[in-house]
């Protein structure tokens, strides 16, 4: 008997828009080889845990006091990160910080979207950011990808001009599906771009594609690039996302985030991880070339595989992704329906658990849940 | 030269209604005796400080993965605690948490407010409220208190047949002015409000007070008990706000909240700090003792001093609080102008901080900052 359990949550006084929604969130399950969030399959070495572990403890007697509410020092690293990566001579007033970068783009919608106002995504996509447009009351504008989930870029244009979206997502590389923007299409979109463009580069660390920060003096006035540290960072517990864009852009923000949002752990433990950013991201040579492995392996067993510039790659294709989805959980590897018909997702981890995953990819018989090849 | 800094923030396509707002937020000042943001004095003990570390070293390892999205154990442990505190045997199914009391509103009124609906509270009092209700396109109706800040609950009462707001907040004890509500008023009220009521006890173990928690078995459907590790636990840094409700209400806040909004260094760390709540909660004991000294040393130097449940204390009256809240900064102690003519907070601090606030409270002269005693 638990107090209150009498009442439903169709009883409750909830907003219309949300009844008959379920909460966003891939299953959390203890399964061998987890390979359906996008996760960096190494944990954080010995000596990034017992700096991080340091630095907690030399704030933790601290933590009575309010965090710094504007986290300088931690953005002040992330624009050396940043500018290091990119050759942009980004600074600390470039830059700003939130619990993950969802968290980041709710508050770009916050203050450039809500009610009466459009976000328009090319979908599919990171499923995330109609979401949060939702929860911002921003009127979503789904438009559609090619048939090989890249861009069109004359037709996006043509629909840029007639819809005039408040707000644009683009994504670079993109997830699901895996492919970067080549920077000429990045450049012509942000320049047809009306309003705000957010460039959610989430990926970008596995990309050999320029980032979208190269085109920040261009379009100050309309460009915001996020990034997060969950992915090649191996920071994804840590909850750190952030974005580059103009001071003014940075100025906004104040306005909408929620005072001392970012916590004292947060700042120092994210601190932390960037000091120790060249070990973490080695990480990302050896996934790439497993990438490819995956990759390769895939098409050998009969797979239609989408180009990946990512840590995840889309494969089909199946009779039933719902169905083939749980074969694989049956045999003891998560990976991710996201919702495209006979196709899905796979996240690139350590060499053994590739291996265990290509096995049971293999396993699956032609013509059952995996369809002929058409070759 | 920063890149983009040639745009300005009135040249961006911000939201009308954020236009020529300033960000929310105290001075975040570097001076001696800081008792302007309602932090408690004490900073956590050796053996806190020392087993929240371990418990970060442990879980540091895993940083690569996604913290827990629901933070089951953190709730488990939440529950326990105002199980405990209040004799209602809730269960994590009951209780809620995020990133400081800020977000858990937030998340409130994305379920239950939002364009088209209202949220009403007594002013003066939190001022994140009505910002947070702004921030979700909430309509915010501003009730008036009586000259002694407290609720005409009569009034109050015909105010909410008349307005029929979705969203009723209740603060006890009420920041800035520092009343309880009492048993008596809070079920009046409770009982006569239309949609879903919040009580914010963010300074709750400072009250001797039931908590609103008890009623929660009779109104099931509509109340809301918001709470903070910020102020009794000594734990602002850590940012980590709960509420209980029946377990329908967290249904519905799993349908708004960002997916991973709680790291797992702050899960970890707020579960350290709950172990050890019997030391920190050790400290409410002085500072209750200490604000009663506090409120008793300003009342035999003449000053107006509200009668305070919470660990802070509203005093004046000033000819002009601006220049008074100056003066003492210029003495070295940092308190709050919270917007009330004529007025000041003071935080209870240590009893030495306390100490230095009364000498320069009792140097101010009469006639000039602080008004002749009426009496």
């Amino acid at each position: 008997m638990t107090i209150g359990d009498s009442v439903t949550l169709d009883q409750l006084p909830l907003r219309d828009d949300l009844r008959g929604k379920s909460p966003y969130g891939a299953p959390q399950l203890d399964v061998a080889v987890r390979l359906n969030t996008n996760e960096n399959p190494y944990a954080p070495p010995p000596e990034l845990v017992a700096d991080l572990t340091k630095a907690i403890d030399e704030i933790a007697g601290e933590l009575h006091r309010y965090p710094d509410r504007d986290a300088v020092a931690l953005r002040e690293d992330l624009a050396a990160y940043l500018a290091g990566s990119t050759g942009v001579p980004l600074t600390r007033e470039n830059v700003w910080a939130a619990n993950g970068s969802n968290e980041v783009l709710q508050q770009i919608l916050q203050a450039f979207g809500g009610p009466g106002r459009t976000a328009l995504g090319f979908e599919p996509s990171y499923s995330m950011h109609p979401i949060i447009a939702s929860g911002t009351r921003t009127e979503w504008v789904p438009a559609p990808r090619r048939a090989d989930f890249a861009i069109d870029v004359d037709a996006a244009v043509a629909l840029l001009a007639e819809r005039k979206p408040d707000v644009l997502f683009l994504t670079s590389p993109n997830n699901p599906t895996g492919q970067s923007l080549e920077p000429v299409e990045l450049s012509r979109l942000v320049a047809a771009a009306p309003g705000i463009v957010v460039v959610d580069e989430a990926y970008a660390e596995f990309s050999d594609r320029p980032s979208a920060v190269t085109l920040l003096a261009e379009h100050p006035h309309k460009l915001i690039v996020s990034r997060t540290m969950s992915k090649a960072f191996a920071f994804a517990g840590g909850r750190l996302g952030y974005l580059a864009a103009a001071p003014a852009v940075v100025d906004a923000l104040l306005l909408v985030r929620l005072p001392y949002h970012l916590s004292s752990l947060t700042q120092a433990a994210a601190r932390a991880a960037l000091r120790h950013a060249a070990a973490t991201l080695g990480s990302v040579a050896t996934l790439r070339s497993e990438r490819a492995r995956v990759v390769a392996a895939l098409t050998d067993q009969g797979y239609d595989v989408v180009p990946s510039d990512a840590n995840f790659v889309l494969f089909g294709r199946f009779t039933d992704a719902a169905r083939a989805w749980r074969a694989f959980l049956d045999r003891g590897v998560l990976i991710r329906d996201v919702g495209i018909p006979e196709r899905l997702r796979v996240t690139v981890g350590t060499p053994e658990e590739n291996d265990v995953f290509l096995d049971v990819a293999a396993s699956l018989v032609p013509g059952e849940l995996k369809r002929e090849q058409s070759a």
